[in-house]
Protein backbone atom coordinates (compact mmCIF):
# COMPACT_ATOMS: atom_id res chain seq x y z
CA UNK A 1 0.00 0.00 0.00
CA UNK A 2 1.18 3.64 -0.33
CA UNK A 3 0.47 7.04 1.67
CA UNK A 4 -1.82 10.16 0.21
CA UNK A 5 -1.23 13.43 1.11
CA UNK A 6 -3.37 16.08 -0.56
CA UNK A 7 -3.73 19.98 0.22
CA UNK A 8 -6.51 22.84 -0.64
CA UNK A 9 -5.81 26.48 0.27
CA UNK A 10 -7.46 29.74 -0.42
CA UNK A 11 -4.06 31.12 -0.70
CA UNK A 12 -0.64 30.09 -2.14
CA UNK A 13 0.43 27.78 0.86
CA UNK A 14 3.56 25.66 1.67
CA UNK A 15 3.36 22.01 2.71
CA UNK A 16 6.73 21.70 4.32
CA UNK A 17 5.16 20.96 7.56
CA UNK A 18 2.83 18.24 6.43
CA UNK A 19 5.07 16.71 3.52
CA UNK A 20 8.45 16.83 6.43
CA UNK A 21 5.41 14.28 8.19
CA UNK A 22 4.71 12.43 4.95
CA UNK A 23 7.98 11.39 3.96
CA UNK A 24 9.20 9.91 7.70
CA UNK A 25 6.78 6.80 6.50
CA UNK A 26 8.98 6.69 3.47
CA UNK A 27 11.78 4.19 5.38
CA UNK A 28 11.81 5.59 8.79
CA UNK A 29 8.19 5.57 10.80
CA UNK A 30 6.64 3.12 7.56
CA UNK A 31 7.87 0.94 4.81
CA UNK A 32 6.61 2.95 1.68
CA UNK A 33 10.25 2.89 0.06
CA UNK A 34 9.37 2.22 -3.47
CA UNK A 35 9.38 6.01 -4.78
CA UNK A 36 7.63 9.11 -4.05
CA UNK A 37 6.10 12.05 -5.48
CA UNK A 38 4.74 15.50 -5.07
CA UNK A 39 3.02 17.81 -7.60
CA UNK A 40 2.19 21.35 -6.58
CA UNK A 41 -0.42 23.40 -8.77
CA UNK A 42 0.52 27.08 -9.38
CA UNK A 43 -2.20 28.84 -11.15
CA UNK A 44 -2.88 26.94 -13.96
CA UNK A 45 1.00 25.79 -14.03
CA UNK A 46 2.41 22.89 -12.03
CA UNK A 47 5.70 21.03 -11.53
CA UNK A 48 6.18 17.55 -10.30
CA UNK A 49 9.01 16.26 -8.23
CA UNK A 50 9.48 12.17 -7.66
CA UNK A 51 12.11 10.07 -7.34
CA UNK A 52 12.17 5.95 -7.37
CA UNK A 53 13.73 5.95 -3.90
CA UNK A 54 12.86 6.12 -0.32
CA UNK A 55 11.53 9.60 0.58
CA UNK A 56 13.65 9.34 3.85
CA UNK A 57 16.59 9.39 1.85
CA UNK A 58 16.02 10.97 -1.26
CA UNK A 59 18.00 14.63 -2.36
CA UNK A 60 15.11 16.27 -4.47
CA UNK A 61 12.68 15.36 -0.82
CA UNK A 62 15.30 17.09 1.27
CA UNK A 63 14.65 20.35 -1.46
CA UNK A 64 11.38 20.20 -0.71
CA UNK A 65 11.75 19.86 2.86
CA UNK A 66 13.91 22.93 2.75
CA UNK A 67 12.37 24.97 -0.03
CA UNK A 68 8.62 26.62 0.54
CA UNK A 69 6.96 26.72 -2.58
CA UNK A 70 3.86 27.80 -1.87
CA UNK A 71 0.76 26.42 -3.92
CA UNK A 72 -2.57 26.30 -4.01
CA UNK A 73 -3.07 22.70 -4.42
CA UNK A 74 -0.92 19.86 -3.70
CA UNK A 75 -1.47 16.29 -4.51
CA UNK A 76 1.94 13.96 -2.68
CA UNK A 77 2.12 10.06 -2.61
CA UNK A 78 4.89 8.04 -1.52
CA UNK A 79 4.74 4.37 -2.87
CA UNK A 80 5.15 0.44 -1.88
CA UNK A 81 4.69 -1.53 -4.76
CA UNK A 82 2.35 -3.72 -5.10
CA UNK A 83 1.60 -4.01 -9.12
CA UNK A 84 4.42 -2.52 -11.36
CA UNK A 85 8.11 -2.88 -10.55
CA UNK A 86 9.90 0.06 -8.88
CA UNK A 87 10.99 2.56 -11.00
CA UNK A 88 10.11 6.73 -12.36
CA UNK A 89 7.40 5.47 -14.64
CA UNK A 90 5.34 3.86 -12.23
CA UNK A 91 6.12 6.78 -9.31
CA UNK A 92 2.44 8.84 -8.52
CA UNK A 93 1.17 11.13 -9.05
CA UNK A 94 0.41 10.78 -12.21
CA UNK A 95 -0.59 13.85 -15.10
CA UNK A 96 -2.80 14.11 -17.65
CA UNK A 97 -4.00 17.53 -20.02
CA UNK A 98 -7.50 17.73 -20.38
CA UNK A 99 -9.73 20.76 -21.15
CA UNK A 100 -6.89 23.02 -21.60
CA UNK A 101 -5.60 21.82 -17.65
CA UNK A 102 -3.36 19.62 -15.92
CA UNK A 103 -4.93 16.62 -14.70
CA UNK A 104 -3.01 14.91 -11.58
CA UNK A 105 -3.95 11.83 -9.92
CA UNK A 106 -2.49 9.28 -6.98
CA UNK A 107 -4.27 6.09 -6.33
CA UNK A 108 -3.69 4.12 -2.44
CA UNK A 109 -4.69 0.26 -2.98
CA UNK A 110 -4.75 -2.60 -5.50
CA UNK A 111 -7.02 -3.57 -7.86
CA UNK A 112 -7.55 -6.95 -9.17
CA UNK A 113 -9.04 -8.46 -12.76
CA UNK A 114 -9.12 -4.53 -14.48
CA UNK A 115 -7.94 -5.21 -17.90
CA UNK A 116 -11.27 -5.69 -18.67
CA UNK A 117 -12.71 -2.84 -17.40
CA UNK A 118 -10.33 -0.41 -18.24
CA UNK A 119 -10.17 -0.04 -22.60
CA UNK A 120 -8.54 2.93 -23.58
CA UNK A 121 -7.13 4.72 -26.14
CA UNK A 122 -7.02 8.23 -26.19
CA UNK A 123 -5.38 7.90 -22.46
CA UNK A 124 -2.36 5.39 -22.77
CA UNK A 125 -0.81 4.59 -19.51
CA UNK A 126 2.84 4.93 -19.59
CA UNK A 127 4.08 2.63 -16.77
CA UNK A 128 2.25 -0.72 -15.80
CA UNK A 129 0.12 0.32 -13.04
CA UNK A 130 -3.33 -0.74 -11.96
CA UNK A 131 -3.26 3.01 -10.79
CA UNK A 132 -2.16 5.21 -13.53
CA UNK A 133 -4.34 2.99 -16.18
CA UNK A 134 -7.58 3.40 -14.10
CA UNK A 135 -6.46 7.11 -14.11
CA UNK A 136 -6.62 6.70 -17.90
CA UNK A 137 -10.02 5.07 -17.89
CA UNK A 138 -11.33 7.87 -15.91
CA UNK A 139 -10.63 10.56 -18.07
CA UNK A 140 -11.23 8.27 -21.31
CA UNK A 141 -14.41 8.30 -19.63
CA UNK A 142 -15.37 11.74 -19.02
CA UNK A 143 -14.01 12.93 -22.59
CA UNK A 144 -16.51 10.36 -23.95
CA UNK A 145 -19.21 11.66 -21.39
CA UNK A 146 -19.06 15.24 -21.76
CA UNK A 147 -16.75 15.59 -25.44
CA UNK A 148 -13.90 17.64 -25.89
CA UNK A 149 -14.46 21.03 -24.30
CA UNK A 150 -14.73 21.96 -20.51
CA UNK A 151 -18.63 22.08 -19.71
CA UNK A 152 -19.71 24.66 -17.80
CA UNK A 153 -21.04 22.92 -14.94
CA UNK A 154 -18.09 21.30 -13.49
CA UNK A 155 -19.83 19.93 -10.10
CA UNK A 156 -21.42 17.27 -12.86
CA UNK A 157 -17.91 15.71 -13.73
CA UNK A 158 -17.13 14.92 -10.46
CA UNK A 159 -20.23 13.82 -9.79
CA UNK A 160 -19.71 11.54 -12.68
CA UNK A 161 -16.36 10.46 -11.78
CA UNK A 162 -17.32 9.22 -8.56
CA UNK A 163 -19.57 6.71 -9.54
CA UNK A 164 -16.69 5.54 -11.69
CA UNK A 165 -14.81 5.27 -8.74
CA UNK A 166 -17.47 3.35 -6.92
CA UNK A 167 -17.00 1.13 -10.03
CA UNK A 168 -13.50 0.89 -9.57
CA UNK A 169 -13.95 0.23 -5.88
CA UNK A 170 -15.71 -3.28 -6.78
CA UNK A 171 -11.91 -4.34 -8.25
CA UNK A 172 -9.84 -3.55 -4.93
CA UNK A 173 -9.31 -0.66 -2.39
CA UNK A 174 -9.56 2.11 -4.31
CA UNK A 175 -8.36 5.76 -2.62
CA UNK A 176 -8.13 8.55 -5.09
CA UNK A 177 -6.91 12.14 -4.62
CA UNK A 178 -7.71 13.99 -7.88
CA UNK A 179 -7.35 17.64 -9.20
CA UNK A 180 -7.69 19.84 -12.19
CA UNK A 181 -5.85 22.95 -10.72
CA UNK A 182 -8.91 24.36 -9.57
CA UNK A 183 -10.90 21.87 -7.41
CA UNK A 184 -9.09 19.00 -5.43
CA UNK A 185 -11.25 15.30 -4.88
CA UNK A 186 -10.83 12.93 -2.41
CA UNK A 187 -12.22 9.24 -3.03
CA UNK A 188 -12.21 6.58 -0.04
CA UNK A 189 -11.95 2.69 -0.21
CA UNK A 190 -10.76 2.22 3.61
CA UNK A 191 -8.40 5.65 4.26
CA UNK A 192 -8.94 8.73 4.11
CA UNK A 193 -8.79 11.61 6.55
CA UNK A 194 -8.92 15.40 6.15
CA UNK A 195 -8.63 18.58 8.41
CA UNK A 196 -9.29 22.15 7.73
CA UNK A 197 -7.55 24.37 9.74
CA UNK A 198 -8.76 28.20 9.68
CA UNK A 199 -9.07 31.18 12.51
CA UNK A 200 -8.32 30.77 15.24
CA UNK A 201 -5.04 28.85 13.96
CA UNK A 202 -3.47 26.77 16.75
CA UNK A 203 0.16 24.57 17.32
CA UNK A 204 0.10 21.29 15.92
CA UNK A 205 2.62 18.52 16.58
CA UNK A 206 3.65 15.79 14.06
CA UNK A 207 3.09 12.20 14.80
CA UNK A 208 5.93 10.92 12.71
CA UNK A 209 8.91 12.97 13.64
CA UNK A 210 9.46 15.59 16.43
CA UNK A 211 8.36 18.47 14.65
CA UNK A 212 5.54 21.44 15.76
CA UNK A 213 4.46 24.43 14.25
CA UNK A 214 2.35 27.45 15.00
CA UNK A 215 0.11 28.04 12.39
CA UNK A 216 -1.13 31.31 13.87
CA UNK A 217 2.90 32.70 12.78
CA UNK A 218 2.60 31.86 9.50
CA UNK A 219 -1.00 31.96 8.51
CA UNK A 220 -3.25 35.54 7.88
CA UNK A 221 -7.19 35.44 9.69
CA UNK A 222 -8.61 34.92 6.28
CA UNK A 223 -6.56 31.89 5.31
CA UNK A 224 -8.17 28.08 5.04
CA UNK A 225 -6.30 25.32 4.42
CA UNK A 226 -7.80 21.79 4.07
CA UNK A 227 -5.13 18.60 4.46
CA UNK A 228 -5.98 15.37 3.42
CA UNK A 229 -4.09 12.33 4.72
CA UNK A 230 -4.41 8.48 4.27
CA UNK A 231 -3.45 8.67 8.35
CA UNK A 232 -3.43 11.69 10.56
CA UNK A 233 -0.31 13.74 10.58
CA UNK A 234 -0.71 15.35 13.46
CA UNK A 235 -2.01 14.56 16.92
CA UNK A 236 -3.57 17.19 18.89
CA UNK A 237 -5.83 17.93 16.22
CA UNK A 238 -9.17 16.24 15.10
CA UNK A 239 -9.01 14.74 11.47
CA UNK A 240 -12.37 13.94 9.95
CA UNK A 241 -12.35 10.06 9.00
CA UNK A 242 -14.00 9.36 5.54
CA UNK A 243 -16.75 6.09 5.00
CA UNK A 244 -15.87 3.53 2.29
CA UNK A 245 -16.91 4.87 -0.66
CA UNK A 246 -17.20 8.85 0.30
CA UNK A 247 -15.84 11.30 -1.76
CA UNK A 248 -15.05 14.95 -0.96
CA UNK A 249 -14.71 18.33 -3.05
CA UNK A 250 -12.76 20.89 -1.97
CA UNK A 251 -12.05 24.24 -3.35
CA UNK A 252 -9.42 27.17 -1.87
CA UNK A 253 -9.59 25.11 0.81
CA UNK A 254 -13.38 24.62 1.61
CA UNK A 255 -15.56 21.27 1.37
CA UNK A 256 -17.89 22.41 -1.82
CA UNK A 257 -19.38 18.75 -2.55
CA UNK A 258 -19.84 15.20 -2.08
CA UNK B 1 14.18 34.99 -27.48
CA UNK B 2 15.29 31.33 -25.76
CA UNK B 3 17.87 29.23 -25.68
CA UNK B 4 17.53 25.53 -25.96
CA UNK B 5 19.93 22.25 -24.47
CA UNK B 6 19.58 18.88 -25.15
CA UNK B 7 21.04 15.19 -24.81
CA UNK B 8 20.91 11.93 -26.74
CA UNK B 9 23.26 9.05 -25.07
CA UNK B 10 23.25 5.30 -25.51
CA UNK B 11 24.06 5.05 -21.41
CA UNK B 12 22.54 7.11 -18.48
CA UNK B 13 24.44 10.00 -18.56
CA UNK B 14 24.46 13.02 -16.56
CA UNK B 15 24.21 16.28 -17.86
CA UNK B 16 25.72 18.78 -15.42
CA UNK B 17 28.50 20.09 -17.33
CA UNK B 18 26.56 21.44 -20.08
CA UNK B 19 23.65 22.88 -17.49
CA UNK B 20 25.99 24.59 -16.05
CA UNK B 21 26.99 26.22 -19.21
CA UNK B 22 23.32 26.77 -20.12
CA UNK B 23 22.15 28.43 -16.56
CA UNK B 24 25.06 31.12 -16.89
CA UNK B 25 22.85 32.17 -20.15
CA UNK B 26 19.79 32.75 -18.07
CA UNK B 27 21.02 36.09 -16.30
CA UNK B 28 24.71 36.06 -15.83
CA UNK B 29 26.11 35.88 -19.20
CA UNK B 30 22.22 35.67 -21.45
CA UNK B 31 19.14 37.77 -21.38
CA UNK B 32 16.67 34.64 -20.57
CA UNK B 33 15.44 35.55 -17.14
CA UNK B 34 12.05 34.95 -17.54
CA UNK B 35 11.99 30.71 -16.33
CA UNK B 36 14.06 27.67 -17.03
CA UNK B 37 13.15 24.01 -17.13
CA UNK B 38 14.66 20.18 -17.82
CA UNK B 39 13.01 17.38 -18.37
CA UNK B 40 15.39 14.08 -17.97
CA UNK B 41 13.79 10.72 -19.60
CA UNK B 42 14.61 7.41 -17.47
CA UNK B 43 13.88 4.75 -19.55
CA UNK B 44 10.16 5.29 -20.69
CA UNK B 45 9.63 7.70 -17.00
CA UNK B 46 10.60 11.45 -16.91
CA UNK B 47 10.86 14.09 -14.86
CA UNK B 48 10.50 17.78 -15.22
CA UNK B 49 11.58 20.48 -12.85
CA UNK B 50 11.45 23.76 -13.52
CA UNK B 51 11.18 27.60 -12.13
CA UNK B 52 9.33 30.75 -13.79
CA UNK B 53 12.32 32.70 -12.05
CA UNK B 54 15.94 32.87 -13.55
CA UNK B 55 18.23 29.77 -13.86
CA UNK B 56 20.87 31.83 -12.47
CA UNK B 57 19.31 32.39 -9.21
CA UNK B 58 16.67 29.24 -8.96
CA UNK B 59 17.23 26.75 -5.76
CA UNK B 60 16.13 23.67 -7.80
CA UNK B 61 18.36 24.99 -10.70
CA UNK B 62 21.37 24.46 -8.20
CA UNK B 63 19.92 20.92 -7.38
CA UNK B 64 20.55 20.16 -10.94
CA UNK B 65 23.73 21.59 -11.15
CA UNK B 66 24.82 19.69 -7.49
CA UNK B 67 23.09 16.10 -8.34
CA UNK B 68 23.75 14.45 -11.24
CA UNK B 69 20.72 12.23 -12.67
CA UNK B 70 21.62 9.70 -15.21
CA UNK B 71 19.34 10.18 -18.28
CA UNK B 72 19.27 8.84 -21.49
CA UNK B 73 17.66 11.92 -23.48
CA UNK B 74 17.18 15.45 -21.70
CA UNK B 75 16.09 18.75 -23.30
CA UNK B 76 16.24 21.72 -21.72
CA UNK B 77 14.82 24.87 -22.23
CA UNK B 78 15.53 28.74 -20.68
CA UNK B 79 13.07 31.52 -21.02
CA UNK B 80 12.85 34.95 -22.40
CA UNK B 81 9.59 35.37 -22.71
CA UNK B 82 8.27 36.95 -25.92
CA UNK B 83 4.44 35.88 -25.83
CA UNK B 84 2.57 34.41 -22.99
CA UNK B 85 3.36 36.17 -19.37
CA UNK B 86 6.01 35.07 -17.19
CA UNK B 87 4.87 31.65 -15.47
CA UNK B 88 5.27 28.43 -14.23
CA UNK B 89 2.31 27.38 -16.91
CA UNK B 90 4.55 29.00 -19.38
CA UNK B 91 7.78 27.53 -18.71
CA UNK B 92 9.32 24.78 -21.45
CA UNK B 93 9.43 22.08 -21.93
CA UNK B 94 5.92 21.19 -22.24
CA UNK B 95 4.79 17.60 -22.03
CA UNK B 96 1.97 15.07 -23.09
CA UNK B 97 1.39 11.33 -23.25
CA UNK B 98 0.64 9.89 -26.83
CA UNK B 99 0.71 6.33 -28.06
CA UNK B 100 1.70 5.49 -24.26
CA UNK B 101 4.40 7.27 -24.34
CA UNK B 102 5.68 10.87 -22.84
CA UNK B 103 6.21 13.60 -25.42
CA UNK B 104 8.76 16.37 -24.55
CA UNK B 105 9.14 19.64 -26.69
CA UNK B 106 10.66 22.81 -26.09
CA UNK B 107 10.84 25.89 -28.86
CA UNK B 108 12.96 29.17 -29.45
CA UNK B 109 11.77 31.47 -31.40
CA UNK B 110 8.36 33.54 -32.10
CA UNK B 111 5.48 32.92 -34.45
CA UNK B 112 2.69 35.25 -35.56
CA UNK B 113 -0.62 34.79 -36.80
CA UNK B 114 -0.64 31.70 -36.02
CA UNK B 115 -3.89 31.39 -34.77
CA UNK B 116 -5.64 30.26 -37.92
CA UNK B 117 -3.22 27.66 -38.56
CA UNK B 118 -3.18 25.68 -35.19
CA UNK B 119 -6.44 24.45 -34.40
CA UNK B 120 -6.62 21.86 -32.07
CA UNK B 121 -9.19 20.32 -29.65
CA UNK B 122 -7.82 16.86 -28.84
CA UNK B 123 -4.64 18.50 -27.64
CA UNK B 124 -5.13 21.86 -25.79
CA UNK B 125 -2.90 24.44 -24.56
CA UNK B 126 -3.12 25.45 -20.48
CA UNK B 127 -0.30 28.42 -20.98
CA UNK B 128 -0.39 31.18 -23.57
CA UNK B 129 2.00 30.47 -25.50
CA UNK B 130 2.52 29.80 -29.41
CA UNK B 131 5.25 27.84 -28.62
CA UNK B 132 2.37 25.46 -26.85
CA UNK B 133 0.01 25.96 -29.17
CA UNK B 134 1.89 24.70 -31.89
CA UNK B 135 3.63 21.80 -29.99
CA UNK B 136 -0.57 20.62 -29.03
CA UNK B 137 -1.01 21.26 -32.83
CA UNK B 138 1.46 18.60 -33.87
CA UNK B 139 0.45 16.10 -31.63
CA UNK B 140 -2.95 16.07 -33.06
CA UNK B 141 -1.96 16.57 -36.87
CA UNK B 142 -0.18 13.05 -35.69
CA UNK B 143 -2.55 11.83 -34.36
CA UNK B 144 -5.20 12.65 -37.19
CA UNK B 145 -2.99 11.35 -39.59
CA UNK B 146 -1.52 8.35 -37.99
CA UNK B 147 -4.18 7.02 -35.88
CA UNK B 148 -4.83 5.96 -31.76
CA UNK B 149 -1.89 3.53 -31.50
CA UNK B 150 1.79 3.79 -32.28
CA UNK B 151 2.67 3.07 -35.47
CA UNK B 152 5.42 0.45 -36.81
CA UNK B 153 7.96 2.80 -38.49
CA UNK B 154 8.38 5.87 -36.37
CA UNK B 155 10.39 7.52 -38.83
CA UNK B 156 7.61 8.32 -41.19
CA UNK B 157 5.81 9.86 -37.94
CA UNK B 158 8.86 12.10 -37.37
CA UNK B 159 9.19 12.57 -41.09
CA UNK B 160 5.86 14.36 -41.01
CA UNK B 161 6.56 16.49 -37.98
CA UNK B 162 9.19 17.51 -40.06
CA UNK B 163 7.05 18.77 -42.44
CA UNK B 164 4.71 20.06 -39.99
CA UNK B 165 7.77 22.17 -38.79
CA UNK B 166 8.42 23.01 -42.09
CA UNK B 167 4.54 25.00 -42.08
CA UNK B 168 5.30 26.13 -38.71
CA UNK B 169 8.62 27.83 -39.88
CA UNK B 170 6.45 29.71 -42.75
CA UNK B 171 4.99 31.77 -39.44
CA UNK B 172 8.32 33.03 -37.96
CA UNK B 173 11.65 31.43 -36.28
CA UNK B 174 10.70 27.71 -35.02
CA UNK B 175 13.86 26.02 -33.79
CA UNK B 176 12.03 22.74 -31.96
CA UNK B 177 13.35 20.44 -29.58
CA UNK B 178 11.06 16.80 -29.53
CA UNK B 179 11.19 13.36 -28.04
CA UNK B 180 8.76 10.68 -27.49
CA UNK B 181 11.89 9.08 -25.00
CA UNK B 182 13.38 7.05 -27.57
CA UNK B 183 13.95 9.59 -30.48
CA UNK B 184 15.64 12.79 -29.99
CA UNK B 185 14.30 15.21 -32.87
CA UNK B 186 15.72 18.51 -33.72
CA UNK B 187 14.50 21.11 -36.13
CA UNK B 188 16.07 24.12 -37.23
CA UNK B 189 15.51 27.49 -38.20
CA UNK B 190 18.60 29.86 -37.11
CA UNK B 191 20.03 28.63 -34.49
CA UNK B 192 20.84 25.31 -33.71
CA UNK B 193 24.21 23.04 -33.36
CA UNK B 194 25.47 19.94 -32.19
CA UNK B 195 28.65 17.89 -31.11
CA UNK B 196 28.13 14.10 -31.01
CA UNK B 197 31.02 13.13 -28.24
CA UNK B 198 32.99 9.59 -28.21
CA UNK B 199 36.04 7.56 -27.59
CA UNK B 200 38.55 8.94 -28.05
CA UNK B 201 37.39 11.59 -25.59
CA UNK B 202 39.05 14.50 -24.46
CA UNK B 203 38.87 18.07 -22.42
CA UNK B 204 36.47 20.10 -22.79
CA UNK B 205 35.84 23.90 -21.82
CA UNK B 206 32.75 25.92 -21.21
CA UNK B 207 32.62 29.08 -22.82
CA UNK B 208 29.74 30.97 -19.93
CA UNK B 209 31.88 29.68 -16.98
CA UNK B 210 35.35 29.07 -16.19
CA UNK B 211 34.91 25.02 -15.76
CA UNK B 212 36.66 22.43 -17.54
CA UNK B 213 35.60 18.70 -17.94
CA UNK B 214 37.52 15.63 -18.92
CA UNK B 215 35.38 13.16 -20.52
CA UNK B 216 37.83 10.58 -20.68
CA UNK B 217 37.37 10.45 -16.76
CA UNK B 218 33.62 10.55 -16.79
CA UNK B 219 32.94 7.92 -19.51
CA UNK B 220 33.73 4.39 -20.69
CA UNK B 221 35.33 3.99 -24.52
CA UNK B 222 31.71 3.06 -26.04
CA UNK B 223 29.89 6.00 -24.72
CA UNK B 224 28.31 8.04 -27.58
CA UNK B 225 26.77 10.96 -26.27
CA UNK B 226 24.95 13.94 -28.79
CA UNK B 227 24.62 17.34 -26.82
CA UNK B 228 21.99 19.98 -28.87
CA UNK B 229 22.52 23.88 -28.09
CA UNK B 230 21.39 27.00 -29.32
CA UNK B 231 24.73 28.32 -29.46
CA UNK B 232 27.86 26.39 -28.87
CA UNK B 233 28.41 25.41 -25.00
CA UNK B 234 32.53 25.09 -25.67
CA UNK B 235 34.48 26.76 -27.29
CA UNK B 236 37.37 23.78 -27.88
CA UNK B 237 35.43 21.69 -29.99
CA UNK B 238 33.99 21.43 -33.58
CA UNK B 239 30.26 22.11 -33.14
CA UNK B 240 28.00 20.90 -35.89
CA UNK B 241 25.44 24.31 -37.47
CA UNK B 242 22.55 23.13 -38.70
CA UNK B 243 20.88 25.05 -41.80
CA UNK B 244 17.37 26.58 -41.78
CA UNK B 245 14.91 24.49 -42.63
CA UNK B 246 17.13 21.45 -41.52
CA UNK B 247 15.68 18.68 -38.92
CA UNK B 248 18.19 15.86 -37.56
CA UNK B 249 16.95 12.40 -35.52
CA UNK B 250 19.61 11.31 -32.93
CA UNK B 251 18.99 7.81 -31.10
CA UNK B 252 21.18 6.48 -28.25
CA UNK B 253 23.33 9.63 -29.40
CA UNK B 254 23.77 8.67 -32.78
CA UNK B 255 22.51 10.59 -35.93
CA UNK B 256 19.62 8.32 -37.54
CA UNK B 257 17.30 10.56 -39.85
CA UNK B 258 17.30 14.25 -41.14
Amino acid sequence: MCELLAMSANVPTDIVFSFTGLAERGGVTGPHVDGWGITFYEGKGNRTFKDACPSSKSHIAELIKSYPIKSEIVISHIRQANRGCVSLVNTHPFSRELWGRYWTYAHNGQLTDYQATFSVSRFQPVGDTDSELAFCWILESVVNKFGEFEPENMNEVFQYISQLADEIRQLGVFNMLLSNGIDLMTYCTNNLCHITRRAPFGQATLIDTDVVIDFSQETTPNDVVTVIATRPLTNNENWVVLQPGEWKLFRKGELING
